[in-house]
């Protein structure tokens, strides 16, 4: 081992949080939040250390912030990040010789030891710190530095106890001697989203069945008038299955059989026929210019259009012509259509990320996303984005959020934990979940404590959905009314983001194709419906409410903050969100059974929640508006799924005035 | 971001372990031990993966080892390290083309499906293996290949049912296609060493106390009449205190008092005089000659000789004059002593490791370890190391294992926890613990499961002592003969390594130097003392016995396998060790209360243990050499301090034969 360049780097930096894998993956933030840093950092011996956390935008210069000593040699240190891109941080320590000098000065003092040699010395450090100083400072340091010295043999202890030390210290700490400073070896990056990344409220709906008349395909010109419906509803992002051309050959017919009539739409994921690809619109929605057009109606009503980024093409598709090296093809010349043996999806043929043509492939991709983009696309959903390879997604993510930093992206995976982790780590803004599939009282807490209070939250970021075109669950099917609303309150209070799949969610449809199935009868996917969204019977004003308290309550609008109470009723859950100041404090109360009243006891700590243990305080029920006086720690609930499966509370201090007059904060 | 050299790698490899900090810190292992390497190793979409661990010697080529998948991505390798020095691992995947077309074949063979597609793309896949192959297995492949065309459109049942297809997969794993496959990118440390530092039985003694006359000062060669004594109790390293000249300015008194006498002969540790420095040893003890001889003499009774390797100087030192630039100096012109303040420790000056001239101080310092290697000292106990700078350690513990890997280093740092683990991670062997310190069953079992279940582990290796020259704990002091007692039976059967600083140990020493202090009254830090080693009341016999327990049971020679088991007492602790075989099982029992009769019922894993639940079976103790036939998962256990305050069981288990005779194995 050769001799280190600079042997006296005393100080080592190490255990950083949060750092993803050494630095190779970027934590995520939106823009006006905080990175929270820590480090082990120490020194050899007892010296005192100094240490700062270094910030700057991607290009930018560094900005420095006084890292804050903890218990056991762990260093703190924050930064709020102001603008959407690219940041990095890292870390210096040194050992801090005036610091070791003042508090053994003072020690010394202290025990009645003559110091006069001490304060030659200290006169030296500060010596040196003129030379880094500049000006004014630098001239009041070599005071500083003949102050000392003059004092020479008399004694000190004045000047130890008044404030000049006090002083010389705070300018001594602008100009630190860091010659040896140790300097931490990465830069860990962050990847800066708008606040939408992290609080977004999603609707997806089929275009072809939002048309008003029963029996006609659906336009991009109905998803228009739909718009109102949908803003009633609370909901800010509209996210379209595929809007391309659907390929004809083995289209899929009714409820996914094999035979297709003439008449059947087929699926929108069987992406591409003779009227164009990934490009395209489907002349049956409307045209190009339609589809900006709606892009602009619902931008004025604070509405986003996501579109669905499906890489994989119908028999149709013009790749499949063009590019005949971007599929694999088998021994008899055709092309391998998609399967899970011994099932065949022979109406999809899947990209071949194997070819020798990958280059030209992986650029192709990125043109589409282009496209869309440049037609004022921002937000999309990338179908199975665990079929194509890790290193496209970081490759294209990083390409498109280098250039557009805008751009949301919602991994669509429901696949093996460690692939949707590693997906979301690459650089998805936010995932899909296994929300769908969590429905006991365990089952949440252990899963939604694993998604916001471990590391998983620097890079996850979930998007919950209680139901999708693919996704019917047991609960809904059998849970009636009651189990939609108590998904939807889980699902708009567990996560920032959320989403539901529409109509069939409002109009509480349950039926499976057949028993033990989680796919819809009738499914969407492989017909046109007809939503008659006037219906009164509907859970639209629920939705309505509960989005609208999403809107109202900061608490709602982030997930870290999310924690778990405990009630005697194992059918009952509760849970908290609060904002960083406890200015907004919800509480949130759910039957987990939709069949029968559920009552208990919560418990849960007042200071975690902002609460006085000896003042009573009000439990507003933002969904009944019914408001109750609670006191202490321990309180009772009843929840019946026929009136209400849940309650969302907002807590609310009482406060004693001056004339010992309670009223409400 | 620009494009990947090749995008076609679809395999990650992460979440590697053992890995430390990236690879920066190498792990620990001695010989014939095994490395176990975990990673989560997985690709996109449903492909079958295969994975390999590559190991190799420094300078050596790499051994390939197959992983096998665990649940969820997880995989698994081995490999055994045989030789001491420098080993690298890292891994490698791909997806297994072969393997997954084997797994579809089979599925559509089950479902009925026609498959003489399948068996040309099996049979091109073969084909590309043949150019892998060599000889023999080339034309095997050429013929397996074949024999699937030959199939062509006839049923081919047959195959997948029969051994061929088994036989085609089993040669085909030989010649896997990696051209995509994803290299791990990072080669992982191990260092290797020989088994004395996972396994070591420590005596310190001063040598200058060893004399069989009292008043006499002892020398090496009273240290060699010495040894058939510490061979008795069955130690196999001898520490001794450092031996070099001792300086005599401000040099302390007995008691640590400043006022020494001419008779006193001051600290070992205030290193250096006129008679020479760190590579010289006291003529008060001998000449290096007798020093070569006692090492010889200590060898042939199976003892290795430990240095004590504290690098400061007395102000008498050699190197204050030859190179004062190594010291620190005041504005007064005189050097730099300790301090701590307000304590003045003026008998020892620190080497300033700030100075200009750190690359010819880093060298000497060497040169001292290098002295000593070349004498034949292997073992060296570091004083204070955490007083230096850590990359100095770095250095200097890598120079030296390069050219000598089987040196064994303790650090004696007993400072803050991550202090404590960085020097370990920088390479020291064995490391002091808290574990004098640790008296009651939760401190002891907190700390203990940390440093053998935890990643601590895989570097830090602990070496526990109940007592040293600096440390009388209170436990000892106040617990009489039963505290030593206890004290010792848990440092020698939690630690594989561990020590005692005697005669005072053995002696039952507990005098301290004022109430509160850990500090020995009349310590032989600064005086010489007299132990008349043949008093029959010492602790020799019952050490003699704990060590020759040690010795017979391989269970106690490793720390990995430690588990604590309940006990409804909370004075009872009661642990277990055993052999990975489950060949050598040891249970622990120790009232920890040196001053009442404890009883209560022990609680353990029967499965864990390697015992049946349905048969009874023998718990011997090997302290006593009592036997007791325990059945079942819950035992009674009664010890009474003034009797013995500790078992230590192995277990037999009781088998029948096909006679129905019981007999122990």
């Amino acid at each position: 081992m050769t001799l280190p360049e600079e042997g006296r780097r005393r100080v080592i930096i190490e255990n950083v949080q949060p750092e993803l894998d050494g630095g190779r993956f970027a934590i995520k933030r939106t823009v006006h939040e905080k990175v929270i840093v820590e480090a082990d950092i120490c020194g050899d011996g007892h010296d005192l250390l100094s240490s700062v956390l270094k910030y700057r935008r991607d290009g930018g210069d560094w900005t420095e912030v006084a890292m804050e000593p903890m218990p056991n040699d762990r260093w703190r240190g924050e930064f709020t990040v102001e603008n959407i891109g690219l940041y990095f941080y890292t870390l210096e320590g040194w050992v801090d010789r005036f610091a070791c000098w003042q508090r053994d000065l003072e020690k010394k003092v202290a025990a009645g030891q003559e110091v006069s040699l001490e304060f030659l010395i200290g006169a030296q450090l500060i010596d040196e710190a003129t030379k880094r100083a500049e000006g004014e400072n630098s001239e009041k340091l070599r005071q500083y530095a003949k102050t000392l010295r003059a004092r020479g043999r008399e004694p000190c202890s004045d000047i130890v106890a008044g404030s000049l030390l006090r002083e010389i210290s705070r300018l001594m700490a602008r100009y630190p001697d860091k010659r040896f400073s140790t300097h931490y070896d990465k830069e860990l990056p962050v990847v800066v989203d708008r606040e939408e990344a992290r609080f977004s409220t999603w609707y997806e709906m089929f275009p072809r069945s939002s048309s008003a008349e029963p029996g006609r395909h659906g336009t991009f010109k109905d998803c228009e008038a739909r718009l109102p419906y949908i803003q009633s509803m609370g909901f800010d992002v509209l996210y379209l299955p595929p809007i391309h051309p659907i390929g004809k050959t083995h289209k899929k017919g009714k409820n996914n059989t094999d035979a297709a009539t003439p008449e059947d739409p087929g699926s929108p994921w069987a992406i591409g026929s003779e009227e164009g690809g990934h490009k395209s619109v489907s002349p049956s929605l409307g045209t190009l210019d339609d589809f900006k057009e709606l892009l602009a109606k619902a931008r004025e009503r604070g509405i986003e259009v996501a579109l669905d980024l499906a890489f994989q093409c119908s028999p149709d598709h013009p790749y499949v012509r063009e590019h005949p090296e971007w599929f694999r093809r088998r021994p008899d010349g055709s092309i391998q259509y998609a399967e899970n043996p011994p099932k065949k999806y022979q109406d999809i043929y899947p990209l071949d990320f194997e070819t020798d043509a990958w280059r030209d492939l992986w650029q192709e991709l990125k043109g589409v996303l282009l496209f869309w983009i440049e037609q004022g696309v921002r937000i999309f959903r990338v179908d199975n984005p665990h079929t194509k390879p890790f290193r496209f997604w970081a490759w294209i993510l990083n390409e498109i959020k280098r250039d557009h930093p805008d751009v949301i992206f919602l991994s669509e995976a429901f696949t093996r934990p460690k692939v949707m982790y590693e997906l979301a780590r690459l650089g998805f803004s936010q995932s899909y979940t296994y929300f769908a599939w969590r429905n006991t009282r365990a089952e949440i807490t252990e899963y939604l404590t694993e998604l916001t209070q471990t590391e998983v939250r620097e890079y996850f970021r979930m998007n919950l959905w209680p139901n999708t075109p693919d996704i019917l669950t047991e609960y809904l099917q059998f849970g009636g009314r009651p189990a939609f609303m108590t998904r939807l309150v889980l699902a708009a209070t567990l996560g920032a983001s959320y989403g539901i799949y529409g109509p069939a969610f409002e109009f509480c449809e349950n039926l499976p194709r057949e028993p033990g199935s989680e796919e819809y009868l009738n499914s969407e996917k492989y017909e046109i419906r007809h939503w008659p969204i006037e219906r009164p019977d509907t859970l639209r004003d629920y939705i309505a409410r509960v989005n609208r308290i999403r809107r109202e309550n900061p608490a709602l609008q982030s997930d870290w903050s999310l924690r778990f109470h405990a009630a005697d009723n194992d059918q009952i859950i509760c849970y908290s969100k609060t904002t960083g100041d406890l200015a907004n404090v919800i509480l949130v109360v759910v039957n987990l059974d939709p069949h029968h009243k559920q009552s208990g006891w919560l418990h849960f700590s007042l200071e975690a929640l902002g609460l006085g243990a000896g003042r009573s305080y009000q439990a507003h029920d933002l969904l009944s508006d019914a408001r109750y006086i609670w006191q202490g720690p321990r309180n009772y609930v009843e929840l019946d799924p026929r009136v209400t499966p849940a309650h969302i509370f907002r807590f609310r201090r009482r406060v004693r005035t001056e004339k010992d007059f309670d009223y409400f904060m």
